[in-house]
């Protein structure tokens, strides 16, 4: 099923009441454009004792009017907080009123304290809104896969310009290129394409160096469409592998799907982690894998759950996420692969639809 | 003069002093890469009583190594906060500690709170680095120039794929593309092409719309070039423009050379606003003017000074800031034109060399 904004601000409303708030000051771009399909930079909602008002400034007028769905938009004069203030000081009955505290800089929090009447006591939450986007829709599914098919269709076109000589930053430009043609709204983060030795750095932004002549390279890349983040990595290599790099890939390999088979309803974000570095202790590279083995998916880029040691999330139908894991052998080089995957009541359905075989250009 | 990393620290370490604080927890990606050269994404830099440390995690030991300068590195084992509350906890003589309460969320500080003994007083901060950075050195000034040319010259590279038909986000594509070819880290923000209609949206994100026949085209763009950014507006016609929109062009313009004219050491950010606000005044076009005249540019896209109504900070040599006033009509069509300028002892020096003469394509 596919919640409107009125039905997702519903929900929330029960958190609220859960807490026991009067209202909830929302501030966080990804969180109001799931609840009311906002899309601009600067905005606001107050939710208040069943109101919902969307404050937003002269420069976003005709976006908030077409855009803004389940709340009343008021166009504000001064600041947006000063604005909602105001409506604050109104509402006699508002005493407790929660704020995203994980988006919130204590700076900010403090000009809000300034503002509002003293009866007003502002409660700190966190993760609130994230509780229902970690479950993702049918619509928001829907969303997610065509995000993750243009990044799969995206990543095959710039596999074609990989050779020896030239830049990762051209094949990078190539793949963002290809994903704005597409329509994609832009890059759901930074570029990595890290080639040779470079490919031992798990966080190779696309430099100018070109492409050695033989070698691994990890080409990490996603798409934003419509709002929703794709996030996918292969690893291929330049001439052919030794026998030592077809070993280190298949390991990664079968520690990749390992994690993607333990995914299910019920298993924790922990045991899928568990799952990718134990094929890779038997293999004796566990000490390479530096990272954690995953991330939710959505509106941003990373979103609850993470899948790391010993995280006692519990998977549930309807979560998004990756499952990458990685291992970096300085000097060496390094291989990354990843899918994205949705948690379905039996298991789990992978939704990047690319080989992980591995080629050697 | 360019600073090196131990300068800039020291002379942070003077406004330590002066706010009677031990020390100081740095988080900020933008304050640790201008403190210690440092460009990863996770990052913690302790300053304690004439200490200086960079910690990090496993993914950047290589990277932390290579570009860190100025402090000590430690790959932490835990979280950075963990490792870092570790040594809060050494020094016995750390008590009154600074933290940056604009780019802390509320959640994080408390986790902070929680980790530290009680003797050391978390005290909020804001601006301290800005400060420095707000004033740009020479190599920082040699840096913006080469971001500006570089900006400069993948708008003219965009401008050529201007035409009907043609989709705004097919000429940010081109443009972005150019950019990465050139060796640009990324773009400093989302690429802006906004035509007929659509240009009265003061931040019209390129969409798949098609560009028509006939009417302004508003492109907003920048790059990021070694850390630095540009950022630089043009507008231009499709087809020839109407007297009154050619009425409207010159008088953008006008506005836009009198806040330049304006711009020198000692005047407030306000004045420069005040100049371009009062020659659409005069036109009576400063209802359509919904935005403030500017901002500052360095290491991010908006910095300050932000040059709006009523705004008290004095300009002082080496500011590099935006001048960008625009006028948005509902239904009809807006124009922005945007220079960045660096503050000098006289006046100021146009960095963005593009002609603003109206183009019709």
């Amino acid at each position: 099923m596919t919640m409107t904004s009125s039905t997702r601000i519903s929900r929330l409303e029960l958190l609220l009441a859960e807490r026991r708030l009067d209202g909830l000051l929302v501030t966080h771009p990804a969180n109001l454009r799931y609840l009311c399909g906002y899309t601009g930079s600067n905005g606001l909602l107050l939710m208040l004792d069943g109101r919902r008002v969307f404050f937003t400034d002269g420069r976003y007028t005709q976006q908030a009017r077409d855009e803004v769905s389940g709340a009343r938009v008021v166009i504000a004069k001064g600041t947006l907080l000063t604005e909602a203030a105001k409506l604050l000081g109104q509402v006699t009955s508002a005493r407790r009123i929660g704020f995203e505290a994980d988006h919130t800089s204590c700076l900010a929090a403090e000009e809000m304290r300034k503002l509002v009447p003293r009866r007003v006591l502002w409660r700190p939450t966190s993760g609130l809104i994230m509780r229902l986007r970690m479950i993702k829709d049918a619509g928001e599914q829907r969303l997610i896969r065509d995000a993750v098919k243009l990044g799969a269709a995206v990543y095959k076109r710039a596999l074609r310009s990989i050779s020896p000589g030239t830049a990762e930053s051209e094949v990078a430009g190539k793949l963002e290129y290809a994903a704005r043609r597409a329509g994609a709204d832009g890059m759901s983060f930074e570029t990595i394409v890290a080639a040779g030795k470079r490919s031992a750095l798990p966080h190779g932004r696309a430099s100018r160096r070109p492409i050695p002549s033989r070698g691994f390279v990890v080409i990490d890349s996603g798409v934003i469409l419509r709002g929703y983040c794709s996030d996918m990595t292969r690893t291929v290599h330049v001439g052919s592998a030794s026998r030592e790099g077809r070993k280190w890939y298949e390991c990664v390999l079968e520690a990749q799907l390992a994690a993607i088979a333990t995914v299910a309803p019920g298993k924790t974000a922990g045991q899928v982690d568990q799952s990718a570095r134990e094929v890779l202790r038997r293999a004796g590279l566990d000490g390479y894998f530096t990272h954690s083995t995953g991330h939710g998916v959505g509106l941003e880029i990373h979103e609850p759950p993470r899948l790391g040691k010993g995280q006692m999330e519990k998977l549930e139908p309807g979560m998004v996420i990756t499952v990458e894991p990685g291992i970096y052998i300085p000097g060496r080089g390094g291989i990354r692969i990843e899918d994205m995957v949705v948690v379905t009541p039996e298991g789990c359905e992978i939704l990047t639809p690319v080989s992980k075989e591995l080629i050697e250009l």
